[in-house]
């Protein structure tokens, strides 16, 4: 496998070029890091942008929904083209322009046809992919679906082939004779973190509250 | 003003119809305490979905960009079809069957033209209140644009008429005979906090990091 995804026009940048890169491993870190991803796809010639949990499985990013949802139904007939994109914020750029604001961010952009998974191995193995994703170490503390939610639920498939990544890091870009203003200006870094595990009400006996929980962070984080 | 928006066929759910909500104020606060939103539009017929930061202001939400990005040469001319999609990831739903782990979000979906800002005055006050949506407090510490970067700079304006809110809050949803297996069930509350401010080593002088910076927060959270 090649280490790098192949440019094409729409995952080549007119503007900014030295922050997009096509790296297979550093695509794959931000897809696995991230919970939610957004999806884009057109409903009736219209735009349309929902958030979705995600897994990545080598080379595939698996989505699912409701059998019955709108987008679901498009894809069983043809595939649904589709624009994945997964924003990991990692600080705020406070320079001394307002024109030099920035975020901190790395961003993948992937574009291709979404395809229902028909396969019933593909799919299951998809689904426990994606309860692992939420919290690796979940899917053996869960009962498994069972053939009736497996049929509620459709496991969409894109092929990770048109991919990039946009990354900027670093302190803010301010003019050379912007220096000497008096203002603060530098990276202000954000991180998500876990409070703490709330069990639900509804239990009904006590269960020590599992190490994937108390220990949850995300791949590649401390 | 009406206290809710109202809903149209795309803001009308087909599924879940009790997790989806118009209240105008509760949309705005996702909006407000949101750092960044991811905006979906078609280019040559295929869906392109890219992370921005946006700002509202009363019933408009204002993005930006450069002058020269591929979309906003498009939205000069007619306007841009665009879906505004802002999630705010609150926790980790982990229930004791697969099927039903889920995560508590809120979402606002924005339908609509995003027009080209043409007037100076309007402009000028959406870069300015952009500023002050990544940091409360930060417009009036910096140097605010030059007419050279004002026109290196397209704002545009959505204005607020075909939104829509979904929620998903609360303990996990499962089934009654799932009650007694011997998994661990609840939520893992997620929160984005900041870090310690990093002051930019081209400083010339040493500047105290100001309050707007140390005392960073979201509106709504302490």
């Amino acid at each position: 496998m090649a280490g790098t995804y192949a440019p094409t026009p729409r995952t080549t940048p007119t503007r900014a070029p030295q922050r997009v890169g096509y790296d297979r491993e550093a695509v794959h870190r931000v897809l696995d890091e991230a919970v939610v991803c957004h999806v884009g796809f057109a409903l009736e010639g219209e735009p349309v942008v929902l958030p979705q949990l995600h897994v990545r499985v080598e080379d595939r990013l698996y989505l699912h929904g409701s059998t019955g949802a709108r987008a679901l139904l498009r894809a069983r007939d043809t595939g649904l083209p589709v624009c994945v994109t997964v924003t990991l914020l990692d600080g705020l750029v406070l320079a001394r322009s307002a024109f030099h604001h920035s975020v901190n961010y790395r961003c993948v952009v992937a574009h291709g046809l979404a395809e229902v998974v028909d396969d019933a191995q593909e799919k299951a193995a998809a689904l426990s992919a994606l309860v692992e994703a939420v919290a690796p170490g979940r899917s053996s503390g869960t009962r498994p679906a069972s053939r009736k939610e497996l049929a509620a639920t459709t496991v969409l498939r894109l092929a990770l082939r048109e991919v990039s990544l946009k990354v900027r890091s670093g302190p803010p870009g301010d003019d050379p004779e912007d220096l000497d203003l008096p203002h603060w200006a530098g990276v202000l870094p954000l991180t998500t973190s876990a409070g703490t595990p709330e069990p639900d009400p509804a239990a009904r006996r006590p269960v020590d509250v599992p190490e994937h929980v108390v220990g949850w962070h995300r791949p590649g984080h401390a």
